[in-house]
């Protein structure tokens, strides 16, 4: 890969400024960890997983400085932890990593906080090295699902971008293209924020897999006029049952792809599974700022004062997924069980 | 209305440039009639109605041109009636406009030019009149449809902008707030050139309606969350037996309603309906330019040189469509029997 998303130096965190792409490729260095949970945030890093392993390292970075400043840590770290916790709602990742980080803290109370900072230290690269090797394993459990020349579509960027390294949707389409398969990919653009036509179609074209660009609103007349194998996604939480949050439009895809017989694969490490939430339902949904669909780089294209709704996220429903594809495997339906058996492996 | 779409003051045709709203309500004077061929190309004018009493007044202008310049009046009329053609494929309200002019041109032959000329100024005014009043014929049948209360959703513009005056959705829309119905609206912002963002919700928003801002994307995820009484759409060419080429996206729409049980209204004059195609797959779709899509107002969106598809429309397969409301009343399946019916009453 030649880029990276997020690289921890030992004591500060190296961003690549996800609003800044693909016009600018600039790494942003954050030494502060309350600026790295603000960078969640104003979403400078986004992706569930990369902002799960964000807020590894920026938990990891608050015990540092606790240290540092010879304050009190437990304090400190709980502060941290809530801090964490209220960047976004959606993504389950976020949540997961702090309980971790927050459990191994807590296994290593007796120990000085010099010692608990290291191993949070330590922890934090586990979680994203294991991100790596979670991307990769659901790569290869992805590719076989794939025809040797295939063409498929997917929203939003769940890629390289969206985790420590490779990507989950985009893993597969990488894991598919390393086999030796030829696959074309279309990328939804994803207003409001772009990550399709900004992160989606430039991580793609860095690595010389073929893509092109499309207007979300295109996906419909796309499954009817052209050939399309499978829509590949990511996702932000993923209930029991199996439905799906993921970016905003992932639903819409979701039922254009059951109209159409295509087969609607969500790609996730089971790290985005919330077992404790029945059904879609109850995942929270975000709710953004209006001037996300107002404008762009400072460019206005809607009226002063319009009214708007800009949910982040919406649930597709089992029904509408062919498959997930998880680190330790594929899960078909009925999901309740074939996740929950996977669940076992972990 | 403190707007207009189009005036033509007997020798100029001022439009309001819709490319530069909402953040500028600049109205453009044209004395050239290849300009005004030119401003449909550029989407200066767009929307079907609109764009063949355009072609209306810009033929009546060539007309008055051949005489002012005393050159051989078929031969220059031959040849606008050609560049008029060529301006935009899939609506067929300007192939309609062009072939109404050729007529009554051809009805006029042994007259003076100058008389002729006259004529076709008056043929160009008459398509504009009629083209208000088949709106608001449209608007009364249409409104007729819906609640007392109700929330409804558009993609693109089909208003005030795209007509003459009054508009065929938003038309709809009009007369049931002008009913006394309670009407809000929510508006897809139709990328690429987000005619629902930059045109509908200002002309909603000038006429003090209801009207919130949503991205394509979020259509799905609000039909499922919130309630919607009906989706209200424009067309750019009907076939014979219903299907509809309108704004791209308007399939995705057609298929979320038709999932959601929520009623799917096209509006159209039957100027918009091409009893020369059978089905839908006849209707030729135009693909413009990739840089709409990777960039607006000059901020680019996309990495330099990403593959684009770009189709401008997609057709609406007659089975997703509850009813077809034009001036002489409403058609409802099956619409080659109801349409042919209508057409009979011209």
């Amino acid at each position: 890969m030649n880029f990276f998303t997020l690289k921890f130096t030992g004591e500060k965190l190296i961003l690549i400024d996800q609003t800044r792409l693909p016009t600018e490729e600039l790494y942003v260095e954050y030494s502060d960890w309350r600026e790295v949970a603000k960078s969640i945030t104003d979403m400078i890093v986004r992706g569930a997983p990369a902002i799960g392993v964000t807020a590894g390292y920026g938990l990891a970075m608050a015990a540092q400085r606790a240290v540092k400043d010879g304050v009190d840590f437990d304090g400190l770290m709980e502060e941290a932890y809530e801090v964490f916790r209220r960047t976004r709602p959606t993504a389950v990742n976020l949540f997961w990593a702090i309980e971790r980080m927050k459990k191994r803290a807590a296994a290593l109370k007796g120990n000085s906080p010099a010692k608990i900072a290291e191993e949070l230290v330590r922890e934090a690269h586990a979680i994203s090295d294991e991100d790596v090797a979670s991307c990769k394993a659901m790569g290869k459990f992805g590719a076989a699902l794939l025809p040797d020349e295939c063409v498929v579509l997917t929203h939003c960027n769940a890629g390289a971008l969206a985790t420590a390294d490779y990507g989950t949707a985009l893993g597969v389409i990488r894991a598919a293209s390393e086999a030796g398969k030829k696959i074309s990919v279309y990328s939804d653009e994803t207003r409001p924020f772009l990550q399709g036509a900004r992160l989606t179609s430039w991580e793609l074209m860095k690595d010389g897999i073929d893509v092109t660009l499309i207007c979300d609103n295109m996906a419909g007349h796309l499954m009817k006029t052209r050939k399309i194998d499978a829509v590949i996604v990511g996702a932000d939480r993923i209930a029991a049952n199996g439905d799906t949050a993921n970016k905003i439009g992932t639903y819409s895809v979701s039922i254009l792809a059951k109209t159409h017989n295509i087969p609607f694969y969500v790609v996730a490490p089971l790290s985005t599974i919330d077992f404790s939430m029945e059904s879609g339902d109850e995942i929270p949904i975000e709710e953004r700022s209006p001037a996300e669909v107002t404008a762009w780089g400072g460019v206005r294209v809607a009226p002063e004062g319009v009214k708007v709704w800009n949910p982040a996220f919406d649930v597709s429903p089992a029904q509408n997924i062919t498959a997930i594809i998880t680190e330790l495997g594929v899960a078909r339906p009925p999901f309740k069980e074939s996740l929950a058996a996977l669940k076992k492996g972990i």
